[in-house]
This record gives structure tokens, C-alpha cells and sequence, in this order.
């Protein structure tokens, strides 16, 4: 079934009123799923890459039609400004981006771009005049599909690049930036004039998708975020001896995968150590020679980390390792770990969550506070001034993957309280 | 270094009495390695290749001017047959294989094969003339690295194969049974005539490297086999509910990596409870879709569980079982078990193994014996006849793997505990 048939299907049109379509909104995010669309029903469509700026290009002429005035920056992010009635006053901010993993859904990235732009489409439709400026923005190669890093394109906006590393970096065909970013129009060389000042900027807030299963587990449409995870992540390699599964006694083993397995058990029962929001998993894990009958040599694993809470982050990091230590000792084999920090954890603006969570209740939803696990642009922005987030409820929790799905009633409600919240903090 | 010259640096000469001759052989065990050569320093010589054929060809030319009668079974195995001095007593049968798995080692059944043949040529030497005939034998194809099975040979000469499965089987190329028997210089559709009548034969005895590191520990050049251990093989899979690592709280998980985490760890102390010959590993385990972000969907491990005692091994096997399913409840996910039987556990005859044991303390060593965990041709023998093994030491126990090594004054060792032990079994 067509992606637009599919939403309209079971849409009630409750959220049709004060200038909010949900008609439009789903032929939107219909239109937008065809770029790049793969043979499994997702869409493929890599920062960088001809799909993400087709993408863009699509957004940007309703931008247009919507009045905004759009440009593009040295890094590709689009930015579409609709003037306020007081220009002095500073601009609230709101988007997402529209690139995916290579075989994504269609709601991970684009529906906070597309809800951003339905409240200007709404404004309009209702002559509403916003005090403050508002801009609608798309972030370029959010996901990191191409250079295995993400977050380039606020990155670059914050000033927040590593320029020098980035001019060697190499995508996954092994093709160097500069050529990547000349290929898509842009010059490696200005790339980093992207910078832009955040003084005349009010509060940044974006609307995603939750990839998770609280909301729906809470059976509410919309949630506020209280913070964005931070991420460790530790490679552990446990080294034993290997041997003949037959003619090796139980007293003469030195095997690293009962080590990593006394280890997996007791991993489960760390984060609650630290904070209610602190998660510890092991996704990825080899065993060598991983052959039936030969006791393994050696067992790797990986260890992500995350919490919204840098103090506890720390100590469950701490807690991990000294837990795997524990079990390579009474194993008695060999451990070896290296620590990598992927991005702080960052808390939003509390004053923003409080008015965020009013235009939650505004618009009839129980007010739920959840941590999102996982990095978004708004993490970056955050560095630089006032951030907010508002998750909507994913089915099932499927997220990067063609599955990933969120009704147009909850992507409709999520339009109504972003609405309410910018012209409330218009006010403030 | 040559094969040959390190053999014989090491050699203390102290073996060289009786007609035995350390010099012959090490340079057999060193001609034999050079075929198939690995350019790793292995041997590759998979069972029906030219490869195991040229290497029974050369056996057979020592076999035949050491004065045996050598035929060629329908199967391939190579029968070399000294007379006795009494034509009418029962054949004592001793030998082993010269196929290796793709990168072998040059002492796994070469050994055995060539100690057998020592034991002739000394007696050549010496003049000595047995009562009982002697049976030299090379069984085709024991490791099995052709058709994925092994003990081809002799289950054929013990009538055990099941010929209309054995006719559709194919080599790990595609190619079939028949195709691969021909190409060997057999015919497949007589292949089952290799059955033989063992009422003619008194015993069978076989020389083989331990392939653990038992006899190391306990500093001792050779042990005697009290059994050769049964295999039961388990395919656990532990199935639960994949989910985003940052975005699934650590109280809505349903995680098969841990409930392996906590079997893999319980794993380790269930052998004991039933034998302390028992053992059981998992060697082989694969995460799905490993991910470092994602929680695992599914665990698939293999659990390879061995005694010498029918009795323990199938308690063995039900411990194991009902520890994985207690694993998956207490993490609230579900367990598959596939279980295959394969090979029973056998004793070695305990009259042999006293008799080998007093050859062992006549030749001036403490008396060990120890389980066999790997399978042997000896294991098919004995559903027919008395049977008895003899271990040499493996240096750091390494097998299967161009390191495996055991010293020339261990090998010439066994050949003077065989000899004596066929003389004295002669007695009898």
C-alpha cells in the first residue's frame, strides 16, 4: 500500500482545525518516502548524496510556496526563515534532517521537518503573525551513513567540526570528503563558513520520533525529552586459551567465552546502579576460532553505554569494566579494554520542558517526561542555546528500518503542541 | 626446518635397542609429512584425495619390504599382514589412518600407522617370529573432512556404514559418493564388500597422539585409553525481542544475550556433577543481527558434550538442556534445543588395558590412564572385538594444526609399550 493511503487510512481528522492539515502532511511525508525508496519499502537516502539533496530540494520548494525565505549554507543545511512581526527579537528555531540510514524508514528525520514546516503552513492558513522570527531547518547527513560519524551538518553549524580530521575523512567506498562535497555542490574548502552565531537566536526544539517503546507503552501520543543520552562505548576483548573440546578437562580451561558469559549475565543488573535512564547492552559479539568442537581462543565484544546523566554515565562505565575484570579474573584469562566516548549527555532546557509539557496537556495528553537514548541534531544545538525536544510515539518501537512507523493522528498532535508551545514562548 | 632434522635433534637415542629405530622412524614420519604439504607447514591430506592415496602408497612400499602380504579393501583400507607362527590363531590387528583434515598436523594417525610398523621391523631385526598373526591396517578417510562424517573406512571394514545414505552423500565440493570413489580407483557399488569378519581376530590396538595436554601435566611420554567418549551435540537458540540500545529501558528487555550470558556461565560446573570424565563446550556461537547498537534478536550456540559413560553423557545432556531452558525463563525469552547423537561412548576391554598398563611399567613409566574425548577408528572396532588405545604426548596438546608435535623419544616410547604388549598378549 501507497505510504499516503496508508496514513490517511486510519486518520481520524480530529487535528484538522487552526489551520492544520493532516492531509497535507501525509502526502508530504508520502512524497518524500519515494526518494530514494528500496526494494523492501524503506528509503535509502545517504547524507551527501543525490537522494538527500533530491530530498531537500522537494522541502525547499515548499518552503518557498510556504513564504519562507530559504538558503543553503557551506555544509548544506537548508534554512528557511519566516520574519517576525518584531525583527529585532531573537529567532526560535526548529527541524531535523532528512538523510537516512541505508535501508530506513520514513518518519526518522523528516516528520520533525515536515511538522516544523505544518505550523508555518497552519500561521499562514490562519494569518497568524509570529512576534519572533521562525526558521525551519535541515540539518545535512544527521544519520553518518556516509562518513561513519553523523551529525555533520549541525555540527558545521555550531562550529563544532573537526575541520582537519574531516578533510581526510573517507566515506565507505572509500571516497575522500573534499570529493564527496564537490560532487554534491558544495566546495570542502568553505565548508566550514557554516558557522553561524546563535545570539540572535531564542531556543532550538525539535520533533523526532521516539525509536523506542515508552510512549506506546504508556498509550500516549506525544512525550518531552529530558535529556539526550550520552554514549560510551567499550571494545572488551577476552583472551583464553584454546583447546580440544574433547580432550581438555573442565579443571584445565582457561575459556574466554564463560568469562564473557558470567560477564553478559551480570551486565544486566549495572545501570540500575546508577540512574533510572542508564542502559548497558552488548550487541555485537565474535567468538575465535568460533569452531564446534575447539574450546574458543578469544571472545570480543562490544559494550554501548549510554545516559542522559554525565555524572552517572561515568560511573557506569566504571561499573562495566570493573565487572568484566571481575569475570576474566575468576575465569583466569586474559582482559583487554579500550574506551571510546561518543557525546556527552546533554539535559534540555528546563524552563522549555515545562512550557512544552503545557502544550502537551493543552492539547489533551497526559505530560510524560522520557529520556531519548539516542543522539539527535538537537544534541549539538544544545551546546549553543536553549534546546527542546518532543518525541512522538513509534509503533512498536521500530525505528531504522522500513517498518518504522508513527500514525498520522500522533504525527498531527505532535504538529498542534510544537504549534502551541512556539506561540506561547512568543510570549515569554 | 626440515621435519626429519628437528625429530632428531631432540632424540636422546635411548629407544634404539631391540631393533627399533628412532632414525627410521623419523624419516618416515618425515616423508610421509612432505605429501600434501601446506604452505603453512601443514599436511593436507583429506580422506579419497590422490593426496591419501600417495601417502598409503608409500606406507604400503615400507609395508611390503618389511615382508607383509598387503591387499586393499574394497574401501581402500590398506591390510598388511605379517604370519604367524601359528597360522590358526586369531589376528592381532593394530594401526590408524594417514588422512589429515585440510591443515593438519604430521603425527595425527601417521603415528600410529608407522608405529605399528616399527613394531614389524624390529621383530625383522631381532629374527623374532609372533605366535599370532600381525595385521598392520590404514583406514581410508577417519577425519571425515571429506564428506563432513568421518571413520569412513572402518565403519566399511566393520559393515557399519549405511550404504544407501553413504551413496547420496556429497564432498564438501559438490561432488558425489560415487564420483569421488571412482576418481580414488574404487568402485562405490562394491564398496560395502570391505566388510569383514572379525571372528579371526583377537584384538586391536591403536596408537595415537593424545591430543590434549593430560600426559603433559602429568610429565609422562604415553598413557592407556580407559574409554573414548560419546558425543551429544546440542543446538540452542535463544530467541527474544531486538530493540534500539539507547532507547529500550533495561525493565522492557528481552534479551537472548543475556539468558546465553547466564547458561554460558552456569555451563562450566554441570560436567562435574555427573563424571569427572565429562566435559562440555561451546565452541561456536553467533549473535543476530550484531550490532553494536541493537539488542540481539537471537542467540545461536552449539553445546558439544562428551564422556566415556553412556549413562553420565545422556545425564549430561539432560542437565544441559534443562539449564539453558531455566536460563531462557528467567530472562523471559524462547529456547529452541536441536540434539543429534553422535557416536556412543565406548570402554577400551579392561584385560588389554591391564596388559597395556604393565608394558607402560616395564618400560619404566608411571601408569596413566585417560579418556579419549576425540573419536578413533578404535571406537568402531570395538562393537567387534577387544579393544585398546595407547596416547602419546602432545606437546601444549595442539592438534589439528600444523604445530602439532610429539618428541621422537615419546614416539619411539609407544612402539616399545606396543611391542611388548603384543608379545605379551601373544602369551596369552
Amino acid at each position: 500500500m501507497d505510504i499516503n493511503e496508508k496514513l490517511l487510512e486510519a486518520y481520524d481528522r480530529a487535528g484538522n482545525h487552526s489551520g492544520v492539515s493532516g492531509e497535507r502532511l501525509a502526502l508530504r511525508l508520502s512524497l518524500l518516502s519515494e526518494i530514494g525508496r528500496t526494494t523492501d519499502g524503506g528509503s535509502c537516502r545517504i547524507g551527501y548524496s543525490h537522494e538527500e539533496r533530491a530530498a531537500k530540494d522537494l522541502v525547499r520548494g515548499w518552503m518557498v510556496e510556504a513564504g519562507l525565505a530559504v538558503r543553503e549554507d557551506e555544509a548544506g543545511n537548508i534554512i528557511a526563515r519566516l520574519p517576525g512581526v518584531h525583527h529585532h527579537l531573537p529567532a526560535i528555531l526548529s527541524g531535523s534532517h532528512v538523510d537516512t540510514v541505508p535501508n530506513g524508514g520514513h518518519f526518522d528525520g523528516a516528520l520533525g521537518v515536515l511538522v516544523a514546516l505544518e505550523v508555518v503552513e497552519a500561521w499562514k492558513e490562519t494569518n497568524f503573525k509570529p512576534k519572533h522570527p521562525f526558521e525551519v531547518i535541515i540539518f545535512s547527513d544527521e544519520e553518518g551513513a556516509r562518513f561513519n560519524t553523523g551529525l555533520t551538518g549541525s555540527k558545521a553549524m555550531a562550529g563544532e567540526l573537526d575541520m582537519e580530521q574531516q578533510q581526510q575523512a573517507k566515506d565507505v567506498h572509500g571516497v575522500p570528503f573534499e570529493k564527496v562535497i564537490n560532487n554534491y555542490g558544495l566546495c570542502a574548502k568553505s565548508f566550514s563558513n557554516a558557522k553561524r552565531d546563535f545570539k540572535d537566536s531564542k531556543a532550538f526544539v525539535e520533533v523526532h520520533i521516539e525509536q523506542g517503546k515508552r510512549l506506546e507503552n504508556a498509550n500516549l501520543p506525544v512525550g518531552v525529552v529530558s535529556g539526550i543520552a550520552g554514549l560510551g562505548l567499550l571494545k572488551i576483548t577476552f583472551t583464553g586459551t584454546a583447546g580440544h573440546a574433547g580432550n581438555t578437562p573442565m579443571n584445565d580451561r582457561f575459556d574466554p567465552l564463560t568469562a564473557a558469559g558470567q560477564f553478559l549475565y551480570e551486565l544486566k543488573s549495572l545501570p540500575e546502579k546508577v540512574s533510572s535512564t542508564a542502559v548497558a547492552t552488548v550487541g555485537k559479539l565474535q567468538v575465535f576460532p568460533n569452531g564446534i568442537n575447539v574450546i574458543p581462543k578469544e571472545v570480543e565484544l562490544y559494550v554501548d553505554i549510554r545516559d542522559i546523566y554525565e555524572e552517572s554515565l561515568q560511573q557506569l562505565i566504571d561499573l562495566v569494566i570493573a565487572k568484566a575484570s571481575e569475570s576474566a579474573k575468576t575465569q583466569a584469562v586474559e582482559i583487554q579494554v579500550e574506551k571510546k566516548r561518543l557525546g556527552n549527555a546533554v539535559l534540555t532546557d528546563q524552563g522549555l520542558q515545562d512550557l512544552l509539557l503545557k502544550s502537551v496537556e493543552k492539547n489533551g495528553s497526559a505530560p510524560m517526561v522520557l529520556p531519548s537514548g539516542a543522539g539527535h541534531d538537537a544534541m549539538i544545538l544544545s551546546h549553543h542555546l536553549p534546546m527542546a525536544m518532543l518525541f512522538v510515539r513509534s509503533q512498536e518501537g521500530i525505528s531504522h528500518n522500513p517498518r518504522e512507523w508513527s500514525s498520522l493522528n500522533d504525527c498531527v498532535h505532535a504538529v498542534h503542541v510544537l504549534k502551541d508551545f512556539i506561540e506561547a514562548l512568543q510570549e515569554e
